[in-house]
């Protein structure tokens, strides 16, 4: 389809997956450009940004946020430009972090728009290692982690969003960094690009012994955003007084129930006494949204610096947005996934 | 026997317990009153403290602590006077918090020895309201805790040393507070005598249903000393960023291993990211050592006050500690477990 749609193409929610989403549980719907009523605008989706958690709200499973509506438009981060304003704070060619969802055009009221440099050569990292993935990793491990120079921190998920930046983040701080990912060319680019002391793949066998062995003084940190068989190779290994900030846990995603589990909830209880454990969900925005300029100033420093790397996974086009989606869930993506709309 | 023994009476581990501990995993010796060296002092018990940890001691499972050898003498803190003193520091008839174990006589060089007010008319309460189960549960509650006025509080074994202490505090601090607590007397003693806002017996029923009717607006700090059954029930009505400090397990203890479990670690992960819970276990001397001077004073006011109540369950003579022991682990206990050994 033309990127000059004069129509509003936006994919909705057709059906909640019972496991792992299908292409059908999206549909594509084409609309007319809405119309912005006196004090709205008209924002134009430039990019779209792709993340686990949007599994959740596919759901109707109980959650930490409200599902998406059967027949609603699915939500997303949006780098998006104003096209039409009748609002008095902005003006057509404004570039702003947005909520548009899976969607050309959206309407808003100014509400929660974040205003970006429309000279930014690079507007997309506000979706990534200066937005939300990268706040996520900054303050999950920082501030609960709080890691020490010397400790070990383990991160699976880690080229990904917030992973790449957990293990990067890590080595600033002077610890030791084992990265968990999917197949030896992610594994080799945490190592050699990231600078992730070892990474190990986790489709290969013996996860836990191998992990063991790359954490020969323990694990002080781990980053939860797996869950499951991960989480199970490295609970034996926390030291006493580690710390475990969970944002996320994207292997059980697609699992319709619990998953059956090799461990049970008495023996991560036990677990956790016998070592003094902090285990400590958060979620981002809702925990440590008045920190986000302490973030962005810190970040936006690392990266000019050099100090901090990305990579983004750039999908072109809207319609490809449900297959890229699906295949994240799965650890398809090779970066930060973005959907190139406009 | 005489409490004017002159001989040593103790009881050593026998044999590490499967299960539920027995009478012949303890054995009683004799042997003669031990001579105190140049430094050392010799400390006669005059009180012995009963705790659930010392399950943990008996086992060579993985625990928090070194477990008590076989053929050692058990663990325990004790309040004892001072009969012969070879240190300057210390004067025969001085009376102090000690952990001379589950013995009539024990040297020491004086490490660790808290001096106690020789008038002192209660001593034994440094065992329990203003000792380390009185600081576990001021610790747990107000600094893992944090409750806030208004907020729901819920603990169990409600009428022990610390799940008494627990619920107290949480109402001085304007929290509703509910325990859960086995039979209806140690229920209607934690509601008329220690002000619970209600206290439900786990023996009846249908806890989990009744423990919702109990708390209408969810449970914010859930204060963890049992586990198992109760966690479970718990679990689902954590509010989001409830907290749960851990401070024991004691329905799990006898377990052989981590009980069969109706819950997943898998669940519970689930649980706590969508609804951001804060687990942390703690184990009171060692993370919170360098406050006890804070609880002691805050503690020492609210019981002369009368804001704070303790009630003690007190066993008469050293030879029926091991009985008193075992029944404590099934809740055979009603208050603070010390033993009377002179």
């Amino acid at each position: 389809m033309s990127q000059s749609a004069a129509v509003n193409r936006r994919f909705v929610l057709a059906s909640r997956p019972q496991g792992a989403p299908l292409p059908q549980d999206f549909r594509l719907e084409t609309h007319p450009v809405p119309e912005p009523a006196q004090g709205q605008l008209l924002l134009r989706t430039l990019q779209l940004s792709l993340d686990p958690y949007m599994r959740g709200r596919m759901s109707d499973a109980p959650s930490y946020a409200p599902p998406v509506a059967v027949d609603a438009v699915m939500v997303g981060g949006t780098i998006s430009r104003v096209e039409t304003s009748l609002h008095p704070g902005f003006k057509p060619g404004d570039l702003v972090l947005a909520y548009s969802g899976w969607q050309d055009y959206a309407l808003s009221d100014g509400t929660g728009l974040l205003r970006l440099d429309p000279e930014d050569a690079h507007p997309s990292l506000a979706l990534g290692v200066l937005g939300m993935p990268g706040f996520t990793a900054y303050m999950g491990l920082l501030d609960i982690g709080a890691p020490k120079a010397g400790e070990t921190v383990v991160v699976a998920a880690a080229t990904g969003a917030v992973g790449s930046v957990v293990g990067q983040i890590a080595r600033l701080q002077g610890c030791r960094a084992v990265g968990i990912a999917g197949g030896s060319r992610k594994c080799r680019y945490a190592v050699e690009e990231l600078g992730f002391d070892a990474c190990l793949d986790h489709r290969e066998p013996d996860l836990a012994a191998r992990l063991a062995g790359a954490c020969p003084k323990g694990i002080d940190v781990y980053f939860e955003n797996v869950g499951g068989a991960v989480f199970e190779a490295v609970l034996p290994l926390l030291n006493p007084k580690a710390r475990v900030p969970v944002c996320g846990l994207i292997s059980q995603y697609n699992q319709p129930a619990a998953a059956p589990g090799q461990l049970s909830a008495a023996a991560l209880q036990r677990a956790m006494l016998n070592r003094r454990l902090r285990m400590q969900a958060f979620i981002i925005f809702d925990d440590y949204g008045p920190r986000l300029g302490e973030f962005r100033k810190a970040m936006g420093d690392w990266v000019r610096e050099g100090r901090i790397k990305y990579r983004e996974d750039v999908v072109e086009g809207l319609e490809n947005a449900p297959d890229a989606f699906i295949a994240m869930l799965q650890g398809g993506n090779f970066g930060k996934l973005i959907v190139h709309v406009a």
